[in-house]
């Protein structure tokens, strides 16, 4: 009865951990949210009626068009010069602050954070990355970041922000912190279905990347299907589930708290009247190709640039911040559309022009020319931001300057279709416009180009649609965007793009494995280690064992047997042997002569069916343990030695070995020919081996999973 | 330089296949839509202008609200009690058509197919299931069924056809289909990425399987999620990818082909004005909960059907069929809201009251009652239905049929709410509506309701959410949906439902490993298969092997050394023995007592790296192989042999076994014990050994995802 008593409260516990998790990162980024919008307007006046009002809620009660404010909101001076110069002032003393609270408290704040939290959900370890003061210090210096007016997005410090959250309530709850503990092996093969020791913290981040992402674009949906698509390594209907729930719960808290006051999660809410026509289709094409192009242009320099910034701004992120701060507010208050906030700017883009879009007169037809030459400066300028501002040290995504490039972009486009077809309205190309009614609406082409370019820049399709679709609830033009998309991904399929975060991560050097398969033609005997400390299953001695452990930082030992044929016999942890000798020693005394015992008989094939109640390994039972753990025979380490590892043939080709450390996730597979220990293989390792061996190209169009 | 053309060649005829197969679904359906409405029209009467108009059509010109008809649509006759004849006549005769054309001419066209599908795409052979008698039968059937007014949906029965239309399409490719032939395995294990031989195949049949879903509702991106959540056995982002690509060629076909003349994807497009309010909550809840409801019920009441189904009907299914037909007629034909189309019904129920929503008296507040009661009636009656007709011996769905009964019950709610709402208009919880004006939208709890009943019967949710959604583009309401199936959710975990598709699975003894990962607490030397068929690797004659390989059905024959250590040596399959023995008699006279040698040392460790050139694995190459075949020590099977099966530890637990199984997708595990031989498991051994074990329970709560 016990046993179910205690799963019920595990099981009430997992719930109420995502729920809070949940709701955490919806309240989190509900005061971002309206801090960042303060800050954003801060720059250009004041509110009379109150500091602590933007001037959406200090013009609340007038109605009219959004460019500029009422009698309550006061601009700092109404000379233009010195309004210029308070705009620079303040847009450099926000980077200035921001890039300093990074750089003094939580270096690890700086950047996107998807390419980290990436690799941690894969398995690889980064103390402190979810800490706290990461995330208290991202919290705080993004509302600052993105009001300084810096071409960088919330999306992906939202992610590493929400991630954060999760491992941190996580960590909270014994039941998945116990999980990292200090088991005895026979239990965690037990439980090993969650494939690592974290499974559950991981499966708890997972989930909290979803809910960032849906809260940063109000899309639940796309949050759960970005988890799936870019973040989560091995894919499992119950984290789709929980990333499902957790998105759920932070979506609506945000729609409870309402920090617009507008009572939708739609960030930009267009509901486009005319459908789109066929014809239409080639210049979808433009904006697929635009997106890919954008895409491989980005990466490469953005490269360029993290290469440049390690060799020579590594000491400088706070200058280097400033100045690019300075820079982008010099350029961009004379461009109309570099100067809005970039989410106010799209939601201008998107518009239709019937009802109240012809802001900055973006439909007249006589200013079309002026309008296209500003759209594509715009445009440009803002490629070239991006690209030295992303990876700067402060907290930056690229979500949202990827999408408002290509919404320039696409505007741009549309704007020159529509002239098209005005002025040859009578073509054979223009036949399915009905005459004297408006046939092309720029708006959806802005609108298409922010989906190109997000999918260019990230390499992601699927949940570009969703999020596109439910930033806009534009649902008729779900084929057009499924179309430029999938232009988008041929484009950059052919260039040989990876992903901005796929591209980080191997220019940091992480130790992830791509997603995709590739076929290196090599067993895996030719990519495993052999120059190993190997552990004798019998005769060591304690200080044997403690000079081994002084003289190597390895992380884990092949024990084989004594009698020279080498047979594999297991494998054991460092912090398992450290673990078991520090227990030992407060318990009682022992010489440093005593032996160490690794394998016994008494642990045979059938003791990993235990009683499912012995599963849940409470400290009695580990005290049990340790008391059989000294006999008069030394220090028996056996029941921490992990007798089945993944073990595989040497013959086993390379791609194989790395399906299995894709999809069953363990640490380290074992080499072992028919029964003689042979080597051991790391996803280092196989990272290693394919670096060095420059294996003859990169993964092939078709490999990279161009169909 | 050849092999890059060849690359080339093969990369351009993936593209080329996938989307061939996405057009001709597209098509398929198109022709199905257009067929169905007529005949479902047919029962009540014909077009005066032409025969082959439907109802639609024949009255395009005429304005007015969809209920009856025109001058040119004329009834077959003026008689009330003839017309109710005339009704069920037609419903009888199409549904014998119907079944007798599935009996006789292709057995595998019953049913939905999606449980047979998820086994197919999880390595289970059927043969036939996806042929082209199975294609054609269904897609003619498919529209009688529908025409017939049986209580079953065209959905799970379009994936079917769509899924045949992949495998016929892929089987023309010769690409495709010589994946399955018999490389030898030093191929095989360097092409392995796929993981399995037909590997290709499958991925196609996966793509066609989101189409279908794609044409079915008209929602691409739901079709792609049903096919991730639902369909395919394990996850990768280029199957992912694949889907997406197919997907939008089949939707983007029939959206060009618009058989409907809306120009709309959209079925049924409701722009709901009015937010919800926070206290609706409590409401959805109750709709959520129904689901549950709904889904447990169907589910357990249908499985007994199936049971009676299989022990008496097994020889009636066009009786049955036919009985069924003129039963829903019979009593449906005086419930408005069972006569007619469940589609149709639906887009009436789903709409807002305002702009013409007041079909049938729907919005009247005077005969909310009456409506109500209807509304219940038509629920309970067509939940009945369902449950004894879903599985009968014509093609047949659920999806739709479920969204029925959970929009009548939906509406049901939504009218009495909104009754509750304008009684206490006062009260505290009905704070937030503003005076005077339409506060509860009934028409979002039919949307809603539908959601639940799919998701409660089918146990998805993402891809409900998304086909909800595109079904509607009902965006506001995303945050109602996801709460609605998050209780419904929560109802059937709590009652331990599994969706209708595993249910019929486990009813049919279907090999098929569940996705879910559950703890046994077993190893898998308690498991295995010891009783085997073993080949010494030296030794036996021809005659031996022949006499064994007619002495029994063993689909591969474990090779262990001769030295009596049962050294593990390799796996070979009966295929390839048979395939090897006829091929060197077709090259020479063999005597029977030739010995058959299945391992030398000339394949070593380093022998599967090969030029990527050799992969292509053609004619000449293989002609090669056998020359070397014959020598004089004997038939040299190593080719065939392979060496490097996947292996295992016997202490290995059953659910990492499992995981093995259901991640890697390989067909038998070699259980091996420090190199000796021990065992051999297959996914039917697993099965086996569950079912026959009844271990304690079936999924705990906890395990089957409940978080």
């Amino acid at each position: 009865l016990s046993g179910h008593v205690r799963k019920g409260i595990s099981l009430g516990q997992s719930w109420f951990v995502v729920s809070l998790v949940g709701v955490c990162i919806g309240l989190n980024a509900a005061i971002i949210s309206i801090v960042t919008a303060w800050l954003s307007d801060i720059k250009m006046g004041y509110c009379s009626d109150g500091w602590w009002l933007n001037q959406q809620f200090c013009c609340w009660e007038v109605e009219g068009d959004e460019v500029d404010g009422c009698e309550s909101w006061k601009p700092w001076t109404t000379v233009s010069l010195g309004r210029w110069i308070i705009f620079i002032g303040f847009a450099s003393a926000l980077a200035f602050v921001a890039s300093h609270l990074v750089r003094s408290l939580a270096r690890y704040a700086a950047g996107s954070g998807i390419s980290e939290i990436k690799c941690i959900l894969a398995g690889f370890i980064m103390q402190g990355f979810l800490g706290f003061a990461t995330f208290f210090i991202k919290s705080i210096t993004l509302p600052l970041v993105i009001a300084s007016g810096l071409s960088v997005g919330k999306e992906g410090p939202s992610v590493h922000v929400a991630c954060c959250i999760g491992a941190l309530i996580a960590r909270l709850f014994e039941k998945f912190s116990r999980s990292q503990g200090h088991l005895p092996c026979l239990y965690k093969a037990n439980s090993a279905l969650s494939s690592s020791p974290t499974g559950k913290t991981r499966e708890i981040v997972t989930a909290a990347s979803a809910a960032g992402v849906a809260v940063a674009f109000g899309s639940p949906i796309g949050g759960v299907l970005f988890s799936i698509e870019e973040m989560s390594h091995t894919f499992s209907i119950k984290t789709m589930w929980r990333s499902f729930f957790c998105a759920l719960m932070a979506t609506f808290t945000l729609s409870a708290m309402n920090p617009f006051r507008t009572g939708k999660l739609v960030l930009f809410q267009v509901t486009y009247e005319r459908d789109w026509h066929f014809f239409e289709v080639i210049f979808f094409v433009i904006l697929g190709i635009f997106g890919g192009l954008y895409g491989a242009f980005v990466v490469k320099f953005n490269l360029q640039v993290a290469a440049f910034r390690r060799k020579h701004l590594v000491n400088h992120g706070v200058t280097e911040a400033v100045m690019l701060a300075t820079l982008t507010a010099v350029i961009g208050y004379y461009n109309r559309f570099l100067r809005l906030d970039m989410t106010a700017m799209m939601a201008i883009l998107f518009r239709e022009c019937e009802g109240g879009g012809n802001v900055h007169n973006l439909c007249l037809s006589s200013s079309q020319w002026s309008i296209s030459f500003s759209l594509l400066l715009a445009t440009i300028i803002r490629i070239g931001l991006v690209i030295i501002t992303y990876g700067c040290k402060v907290p930056c995504g690229i979500f949202v300057p990827s999408m408002a490039i290509g919404a320039t972009f696409g505007r741009m486009v549309g704007i020159m279709v529509k002239a098209l077809q005005q002025n040859y309205e009578k073509s054979g190309m223009f036949m399915s416009c009905v005459p004297d009614v408006p046939c092309i609406t720029p708006g959806t082409y802005a609108f298409l180009g922010a989906a190109a370019a997000l999918s260019g820049v990230m390499r992601i399709t699927v949940s570009v649609v969703v999020i596109m679709f439910e930033l806009t609830g534009a649902l008729t033009y779900i084929l057009p965007t499924m179309i430029v998309l999938l232009v988008t991904k041929a484009v950059g399929d052919f260039l040989g793009t990876t992903g901005i975060a796929d591209a980080l991560i191997r220019f940091n050097g992480f130790p992830f494995l791509e997603k995709e398969d590739h076929a290196y033609n090599v067993a895996v005997s030719r990519v495993m280690r052999t120059d190993l400390l190997i552990l004798p299953d019998r005769g060591m001695t304690v200080k044997d064992l403690e000079d081994l452990l002084t003289s190597t930082a390895v992380k884990g030992f092949p024990i084989v047997s004594t009698d020279g044929s080498r047979k594999f016999k297991g494998f054991i942890d460092r912090t398992e042997i450290k673990y078991v000798l520090e227990r030992v020693r407060n318990t009682r005394d022992i010489p440093q002569s005593t032996t160490c015992i690794f394998t016994t008989q008494d642990y045979d094939t059938d003791s990993v069916e235990m009683e499912p109640a012995s599963f849940d390994a409470d400290e009695d039972l580990q005290e049990g343990l340790f008391s059989s753990t000294l006999s008069d025979d030394g220090v028996n380490f056996s029941p921490w030695v992990n007798r089945i590892p993944m073990t595989v043939a040497p013959q086993l080709p390379l791609e194989i070995v790395m399906q299995l450390f894709k999809r069953m996730g363990p640490r380290v597979i074992i080499v072992e020919d028919h029964g003689v220990f042979a080597g051991l293989v790391t996803v280092k390792d196989v990272l290693k081996f394919i670096a060095t061996e420059k294996l003859d190209h990169g993964p092939s169009w078709d490999e990279r999973g161009g169909l």
